[in-house]
């Protein structure tokens, strides 16, 4: 099996993440719930990913690392926490439903004023239209760091300066990001972070957090036991603990705890220059086959994610004659990317999407390349 | 180390649970993402995983089973699903605060009508107190299976007869019951049941489930990608997509999976009659020693957890003093159970809580029995 998946999780994990884990099953307790030796190993461990996590992110204080499920549960902690009646939110057509449809419940639910940055052809966002989209009562740019179709990369810099210049927030879905961008919240301006734990990090499932900015609060998503502070009727005002409510998988966070470690050993630089190398070479040996359209704009910045179809063959055949003829896992359909793929045309047809990893070889590569161009002169 | 905070989390896991995680770690795509071999696997073990857990607590529809992080947020899903403006439900002083906190939360947000079953001295509900307590627009009955305080197991029968009488729902808190009690939501009268992974199931952390009667329905608490009709814009109305956002801790399902088959394999039966010759062992030794007071009802159904006080010692100095003289683990406190402790005078002084698992031996018993009179005589 080639695994072209990783934009969906990523198959091969580090040995060391599975030790970890395997080694916090056998002596955690519950962290921050008692004193002994086994509920201290946990919470120790627990306090060392978040140190390492803020490092990693350019976060702060580590006591603002939260953490969460998935990305998704993140997001939502993020846009149900900030956002309410009177507030009005830019967000971009790249979002994935992640992000839109908390939007859109809020919107119908408590009235959130909602503008979307429109894309080209190409899919990237049209974001010289950000200050006509700007209002008195706009609180916060919500966006995707890589778009999960396209791999288009997010001109964060632009975005900055508009939400600097007007005191906006700046919240970012880094699903896609996370282990192989660089990213330093203070120096980038990103008021909140949504990450996932199993994709880029190479982390296990089941992990993700929000990485905040100092001095900026949430309204809690979830309430409930936090081991301080129990006499309190309401969620203890202190982070983590006020975004924190029940028993962490303290299993999971020390398997990305380890993952943190490999990607620092390895270098994010390393493993981009790695990627960035796959996608080109795929990328190159796709395009010029006859009867294959390539979604994406690749003259600027773009991430280790490509999508195509050929010809007029539903996504979702092509998909599965790539993995039961060639062995090769890709992605077809919506992505959960329903805007993108209006403004790219291809909501009947999908996409087939590859999204590469550190692990992946150019071997891997050039076998996907003759499959397609098989596929394709079918 | 002597591990008797099984009711925090249980430290000792069956080997094949790790294994399971493993190997899901070394195998599994995204669930229920793209229809490639890694994604069927990973789709195919959640899949087992929710009809073990159907059937393991009398759950009639498998798609009914909602994977949560924990049972914290199970119970957020359950209450800010189901409780709004206008309606009234009935809870226990027994509640932990992943249950008190989101009810008050709602109390104040939205105007929820809140009445709390007391408890007497031994800390058993006043349940004949309940048909005082209903109310015209009462919905609903809140309560935990088994009090993580002490000890004591709610009498859920009557509750049943309560709220089949008057068409209220049942929510039953089952983080201290599910491994050790028998559940059948469906002979039981229970409408939404909320479980964890890492306690009595001997699941890893980061597991827990939802689990919902046919033909009810939950306002979700996420929202978001969900792999199937990615253009609606809200969530989709089929279970369990409807209630799960974003990608599942497959990794940890898949060690539940193998707990689940682990207790199945043992019998609940068994495990029972083990933990409750323990703590009978365990009441009967520290329950004679002068300056020792337990707290809890031994003369009705009681579950493997043991609270007590030496004097008027604080039950931290107890705690730490078991723990570095004698190796042995407890959790002393507040137990996230403000209004337990309230009712049992004990908010100042905490209580040291002792809780039993299936690997616990009767020597280790001996050997705590013994610390606690030492402790005593000092």
């Amino acid at each position: 099996m080639i695994y072209f998946d990783n934009a969906a999780t990523t198959l091969v994990k580090p040995p060391r993440v599975a030790e970890a884990v395997v080694q916090a099953m056998q002596s955690m307790g519950n962290c921050g719930r008692g004193s002994h030796p086994c509920s201290r190993f946990a919470a120790g461990a627990v306090d060392e990913a978040r140190i390492k996590l803020a490092a990693f992110f350019g976060c702060k204080r580590a006591d603002h690392v939260v953490f969460t499920q998935n990305a998704t549960q993140a997001l939502n902690m993020a846009l149900y926490g900030l956002l309410g009646t009177g507030d009005h939110v830019i967000s971009t057509v790249a979002e994935h439903n992640s992000v839109l449809r908390p939007l859109y419940r809020l919107q119908r639910e408590v009235g959130l004023e909602l503008d979307l940055i429109p894309a080209d052809e190409k899919g990237t966002l049209r974001l010289e239209l950000l200050p006509k989209l700007l209002k008195p009562n706009t609180k916060a740019v919500v966006c995707t760091h890589i778009s999960n179709l396209t791999g288009n990369i997010t001109d964060l810099e632009t975005i900055r300066r508009f939400t600097a210049a007007h005191q906006l927030l700046l919240v970012v879905d880094a699903a896609q990001s996370a282990g192989y961008l660089p990213i330093h919240m203070e120096q980038m301006g990103i008021d909140i972070l949504c990450v996932t734990g199993h994709k880029g990090l190479m982390g296990p499932q089941g992990t993700g957090a929000l990485l905040l900015r100092e001095e900026l609060d949430l309204r809690p998503l979830c309430t409930g036991g936090t081991g301080v502070q129990s006499y309190l009727r309401e969620q203890p005002a202190q982070l983590p603990e006020h975004l924190e409510a029940g028993t962490l998988n303290a299993h999971g966070i020390a398997g990305l705890s380890a993952a943190i470690d490999y990607l620092n050993d390895l270098s994010l630089e390393r493993i981009r220059q790695q990627e960035d190398s796959l996608t080109a070479r795929f990328y190159e040996g796709v395009q010029k086959i006859p009867g294959v359209r390539v979604y994406g704009d690749f003259s600027r910045p773009h991430g280790p994610i490509v999508s195509l179809n050929l010809g007029s063959w539903d996504s979702g055949a092509v998909s599965d004659a790539l993995a039961e003829d060639y062995g090769i896992a890709t992605r077809p359909g919506a992505h959960c990317a329903p805007l993108m793929h209006m403004a790219l045309g291809t909501e009947v047809q999908g996409a087939v999407r590859f999204s590469f990893c550190y692990h992946n070889t150019e071997e891997e590569i050039d076998t996907a390349i003759c499959a397609i161009a098989q596929l394709a002169a079918e």
